[in-house]
């Protein structure tokens, strides 16, 4: 690894501290196993990729510290939810997760399914509280925009576009592909890439950009680890899609093409941080960790 | 019926239809089985019970009725995302609920287990909107206490608790039941009478009192129901609780002495509201209707 890539890794290990730290808080204690499954799904690793938007575009834009961690702590446990509820037998049917059982695998469906209800709650409570953020305006912009994200018109939406797709006859288009993962993976990325625009009241704009490129660049770079990667590299059952018989990026295009378009990607998304000078170099980082990664 | 009683009929059916308009309005269009199930969950009746208590509240309180109904539309999303997940089978795998198929039945577990997430999502995204209250602070008052009241501290951890109560070897006891119903229905009843208060920036002790009082009333009335209604009356499967060997309030206490206590909870929540003279009568006819109630 070069200096930059250890450097970047260290900044991610650090968000990630910083961010369990905040969940360790603000997570109901472990009292029952509700209360034990959610900070289970919450505390147990993860790249923590959005927490690590959230605090770089922060950053970025003079947020305070306590305000940044407390939107990362709300992304992660919407994104937790996310993956439990996905995880359950009627979905993805998944019995790994960061290489520990998930879940319903370690307590049982209802768990799951109350756990994940709860988390989903817990990030709008999180952003809600003025310790989020002092300008209540600020604080309402971040929830709206938080459930836009997650509903029915997001990560929702596009959860069940993928599951229809399952039974369709015809495998997807690249295109419906793009539009499906930009909802169930790419809303709740820039919710997390423009919140620090939103927190330091700037404009987002080219942060939305960077945010749909780099969202793509990472379904795409998860695909190719489905098929390149092992469940000892992944934490998760891997060859899935394949088995399924799941259009992927990489079933359409192939493994080479589906590494250039990623890589396309982070250069537009790197392009659109122009305006941002140097405050921008993490992101840039970001970017280039995304497709390189290998978990 | 007398007229006193056909008066308070007549206003939950207004309430009911100003209601379902708002939620027509508000939800997304049936353009897949996600929102087709949204909408079928949430158009498909029910007492309103609670979009009523949030409008009558916020009559006492002078709330415009855009805003009241707004807060009714949300709370009506909640409850019937809780409905939908309480019914899966991994829960209580309920088949019908008001006359109809639940929506697992309908369409699968999966559509259900997204249509009860969005349904949680887009309760807060109408809170947030500015048209629920000009005043951002309000809005965000709304939105922690809904979120107090759905989660791990309130509605869902009450589901957690009955889940937990059908595995344990002794039946729960009238203390045990009385909290876990306080969490389970009766944090959402809560926040429905404690709505127009917050809408009307007035204190909210008084209504809290009725809330607490009547929300217990509700559930023991479920469960006389459950004992003594069929399922052409109440709309859904009954004698259950007593199938599955489940201590309910009726099972404890007594058919007789079930309803003396309902009918106590309901003169302590009108003597709650003694301060607010005629303008409560509404909430006294609704506390009366409660445990006189057949579905």
């Amino acid at each position: 690894m070069d200096t930059e890539t250890l450097h970047f890794h260290a900044l991610l290990s650090q968000v990630a501290t910083a961010t369990e730290e905040a969940l360790e808080a603000l997570l109901p204690p472990a009292s029952s196993p509700l209360t034990e499954a959610m900070r289970y799904a919450t505390l147990s690793g993860g790249k923590r990729m959005r927490a690590f938007f959230v605090i770089e575009t922060c950053n970025m834009f003079h947020v305070p510290p306590t305000q940044a961690v407390r939107a990362a702590a709300a992304v992660e446990c919407l994104h937790a939810y996310s993956l439990i509820h996905d995880d359950l037998p009627a979905m993805d049917d998944d019995d790994l997760r960061r290489g520990k059982p998930t879940v319903h695998r370690k307590w049982d469906d209802a768990t799951a399914i109350l756990a994940g209800d709860a988390l989903q709650t817990i990030a709008f409570e999180i952003l809600a509280a003025p310790k989020t953020a002092p300008d209540p305006a600020v604080r309402l912009k971040l929830i709206t925009r938080l459930a836009e994200a997650a509903g029915a018109r997001g990560m929702v939406g596009g959860q069940m576009l993928d599951i229809l797709a399952e039974t369709r006859r015809t495998p997807l288009s690249l295109e419906e592909i793009t539009d499906l993962q930009a909802l169930k993976t790419g809303a709740l990325i820039s919710w997390s890439v423009e919140a620090g625009g939103i927190l330091g009241k700037s404009n987002t704009d080219a942060l939305a950009v960077y945010a749909e490129a780099v969202g793509l660049a990472f379904q795409i770079q998860d695909d190719i680890l489905d098929v390149t990667g092992t469940a000892e590299t992944t934490g998760k059952a891997t060859g899935k899609d394949a088995e399924a018989g799941k259009a992927t990026f990489v079933s359409l295009l192939g493994l080479d093409a589906a590494r250039k378009k990623a890589q396309d990607l982070v250069s537009e998304a790197c392009d659109a941080l122009a305006p941002y000078g140097s405050a921008a170099s993490g992101l840039r980082r970001a970017a280039q960790y995304i497709v390189a990664r290998e978990n």
